[in-house]
């Protein structure tokens, strides 16, 4: 089991760097603003920890990508930090936006200093998400860094575009399946995508081997994202941390609630009545499943598990990074080894 | 007056590369995304035209400074929409932050699409601006794209951490001078000194010339912030364009009003009593002046203009263009030639 090893070794080196770079706010007139953006990263404040800090999955997935290429990980560390700060940049903005009061169990940013004071955090984690990823310089060529930069803020027009989508169909009962892949692709896929990619770049692979980490990366984001869909509807409590069956009392567009709105059968008409209410949910959620939405989107979390796992196997990972990068891919995809 | 030759020459360039570094949303699923970006540039919807797209004096800076180093300015065409597009991100977070619903006499973002979306479209446009100036990558070495990409980042950074202090100060009646300078060193001037570093950079300036540039463009914005200062009491409508010492009623922390607050008389007590009032903005503008507010405002003014100036003649600015950079300074600070 070589992932839990890589963890401990890796973690305390991504928080190093991560503190480091957000200690670009440590100044004088500043100590309140750096204050809000290390309490949102889960260093300061009530409830400060591992708990609120989070998994640091995307740039373990940076390290592991690049260290399975050959590479020493310990240059990808600001590119490690750039993806993590981008993941929390967007999770500061959205948090406004979908008027989240909690995040990974505390209070968030804005409820705590206002929507101005939040906005204003998300943008400073964005800027130093890319002072971050500009360090690689230290190390590597001018050539790779602005490769790197590049693809991490494609990666997050594409961000934008999800989020985009996602305000917009809150606002639809007549979404399609081929609405979702982009948003997904978006919202989900496009930042894991950036890790794997950039950790093969960073780690020295060529062209066709960075396609095939960026490819892994996607797809898994995509699988991911459709179990999370169906975890939301038909989850245990106990497994997903949140009530389950939230997703439909939410109206989220999730992908077994857009093929059974495609179907337009029972459960498409009681959906376009109105918001589903809490005592209905455990009903509507037997409906949906009845009419097959639960096996479709099993049967695609699984299909882009295949085609995730075939591009790992063609980007061919070695050594023991190599399996722990494996090994992360089934953890988030809640597979057995 | 080759000033105007340059803007008529220049103008046309900077809309296209703008637009066409915008278009990187025009794609499908996200055309009203485009729209609400095109909208804000002032290319589309009601109102759209140069008025609504606003003076492009920062990109004109940019190009200015590349070309009075003797370089090509349509080289640096990729980093004058890079701060353009800077300069509208934060245009349109202030929008929300403020609570504005006029821009350019037009309504905001926010008031059109929402909260959620004005965040989005601003965190969209941040992107761009990115994805902007690494296209320098095109014709310059990947090094100067780096050293490119940094200094609008760190700009970047000290906005952030401007209207932190902005936002906060909204708070406080007790301020100082010394708090003054920080802010709308951030607010304003770190954007106008990247304008003239990044420009020299890319016109191939030494490390001692870029610091001119720099440091000029820097003290230019200072400079420009307390004359705004100083209208937005004292001036004329016709001149300021909005209602003379609206900033009285605003409670803002301009310069002037610092100054009386560190005197502690009459204006002070006044100031701390509360809102003032638009029916008592006469007087208290008189009993302002009065203090000595004035006269210290338009002194420091005069002095960040002349050290402003004195960095421009060590930058050496060449030919045209560097008559035009020197035009233009002055036509922000409304000085005669």
């Amino acid at each position: 089991m070589p992932l839990k090893q890589f963890i401990e070794t890796m973690l305390p080196e991504i928080e190093k760097e991560l503190q480091s770079q957000v200690d670009r706010l440590k100044q004088n007139n500043s100590h309140p603003f750096h204050e809000m953006l290390t309490y949102h990263m889960g260093w300061t404040g009530e409830g400060a920890g591992p708990e609120a800090a989070g998994k640091r999955i995307r740039p373990l997935m940076v390290l592991l990508a690049a260290a399975s290429c050959g590479a020493d990980w310990r240059l990808a560390l600001p590119a490690a930090a750039a993806v993590e700060l981008v993941h929390n940049f967007s999770l500061v903005h959205d948090d406004v936006q979908d008027n989240s009061d909690k995040r990974r169990g505390r209070p968030t940013v804005w409820t705590k200093w206002g929507v101005p004071m939040a906005i204003n955090v998300g943008d400073a984690l964005f800027v130093i998400a890319n002072q971050s990823i500009l360090d690689l310089g230290k190390a590597l060529p001018a050539s790779t860094v602005v490769r790197a930069t590049a693809i991490l803020n494609d990666t997050c027009l594409e961000l934008t575009r999800g989020q985009f989508m996602d305000m917009s169909y809150e606002q639809h009962s007549d979404l399609k399946i081929e609405d979702y892949w982009p948003m997904i692709g978006g919202k989900t896929s496009a930042l894991l995508s950036a890790c794997t990619h950039i950790g093969a770049l960073v780690g020295g692979a060529d062209e066709a081997g960075q396609e095939n980490y960026r490819s892994f990366g996607y797809r898994l984001g995509l699988a991911f994202q459709v179990q999370d869909d169906v975890l939301g509807i038909w989850g245990d409590e106990a497994v997903t941390g949140k009530s389950a069956a939230s997703d439909l009392v939410e109206g989220k567009n999730s992908l077994p609630v857009l093929f059974a709105l495609e179907k337009n059968g029972a459960f498409a008409k009681r959906w376009k009545q109105g918001p589903i209410r809490a005592e209905e949910v455990k009903e509507v959620a037997v409906l949906l499943e009845s009419e097959g939405a639960k096996t479709y989107a099993v049967e695609m979390s699984q299909q882009e598990t295949e085609k995730a796992l075939g591009f790992l196997e063609g980007a061919n990972p070695q050594g023991e990074a190599g399996e722990a990068l494996l090994e992360l891919a089934n953890m988030l995809l809640k597979r057995k080894q």
